[in-house]
């Protein structure tokens, strides 16, 4: 945490947030923010509760800064949309802006995760990132079969000894599978390279 | 609506906030405040699912509204409880005020589905707040037979042509049946007296 106060200070920062887990949680928490059932897809489907916690946590937050505006890093991509669905839908009094994922010279999105690679995992590491690259390059070359792009990324990242949660081409506004027509997509990768579990994205607008 | 418009006007209100269901409810709700535990008894227990949808709504109209203070009535003594519960773990920025019970000349609780009561039906529905009063006044006097008493107010009411959901007596502070010990309790019931459920509730403090 001294880190990333030296850093958000050299960012220019006035002040910095940081409560305990006592003053967030005097008491067990018995009031919770059941997010939408997309929560229970992607990600979500592998580690139950976890965006029924982060829905709930954010909007504590909120509620105690109340801030004008919030930012949310796209490269969790389906954390935003839980957040930004949430804020809408509670009504609550916010702007969430999502931040542009920063990267690597390689592509690599940066993540404090990346830290915890062995030096040759971090070399693969870049595997990831550029199997969305490749559906990207497809999709926007008029690819529709989406299955297929998915498995053979799955496929690559496997033969490679990767471990993978998934590979999924969704919509943008919804993160449900694409609908007939819709231009603006996202795909969205979630895997295990060695004990690092990492998670990569990229928008992609289709003209078809 | 009308009716209350003109009502809140006289008693000097400046802005009422009447919103249809198409704006709080734009798109169905997928994002719920799930309550605390203790929304699943009393009422809870004859109304599934009734205290997240009111959890949901109030929490949508404070963040809509953003008043300094709300006021909720005491008659709806869970409704209240939750309310605060939620608001206090949810961090949400409001200070939320117990309104006290009005009640008629014979001691009925003032309350819209007062209107739904036949003239006989009327004049019979003060018991459910005499047995109420009978509790508080054995609680006083030291009774600590709660079971005793709960089951001595549910026959009375019974005999007398009622359909008691149920008549508790709980701790102010949690709802919860009363610790050893625990002198802020408050008596609470809900009946049917012919096709209207009635429901209401006394504070009682006791000395041991």
């Amino acid at each position: 945490m001294a880190d990333d106060c030296t850093k958000l200070r050299e960012a220019g920062a006035d002040i910095v947030f940081t409560p305990t887990e006592a003053v967030l949680f005097p008491v067990p928490q018995q009031v919770t923010v059941e997010p939408p059932p997309i929560a229970a897809e992607l990600c979500g489907a592998f580690r139950p509760g976890h965006f029924r916690g982060v829905a709930t946590i954010v909007l504590k937050l909120i509620n105690i800064v109340q801030p004008k505006v919030a930012i949310f890093g796209k490269k969790d991509y389906q954390q935003l949309h839980v957040i930004r669905t949430m804020v809408s839908q509670l009504n609550v009094p916010v702007e969430i802006v999502g931040g542009e994922t920063e990267r690597a010279l390689d592509g690599l999105a940066l993540s404090s995760r990346n830290g915890y690679l062995q030096p040759d995992e971090r070399v693969a590491a870049v595997r990831l990132v550029n199997n969305l690259q490749q559906i990207k390059r497809a999709l926007q070359a008029g690819e529709s079969w989406y299955d297929a792009l998915e498995v053979r990324a799955k496929a690559d990242l496997e033969a490679n000894g990767w471990r993978v949660d998934y590979v999924a081409i969704r919509s943008q506004q919804t993160l449900a599978i694409p609908q007939q027509g819709d231009k603006a997509l996202v795909v969205l990768a979630a895997a295990w390279l060695g004990q690092t579990r990492l998670i990569d994205n990229l928008e992609v607008s289709v003209s078809t």
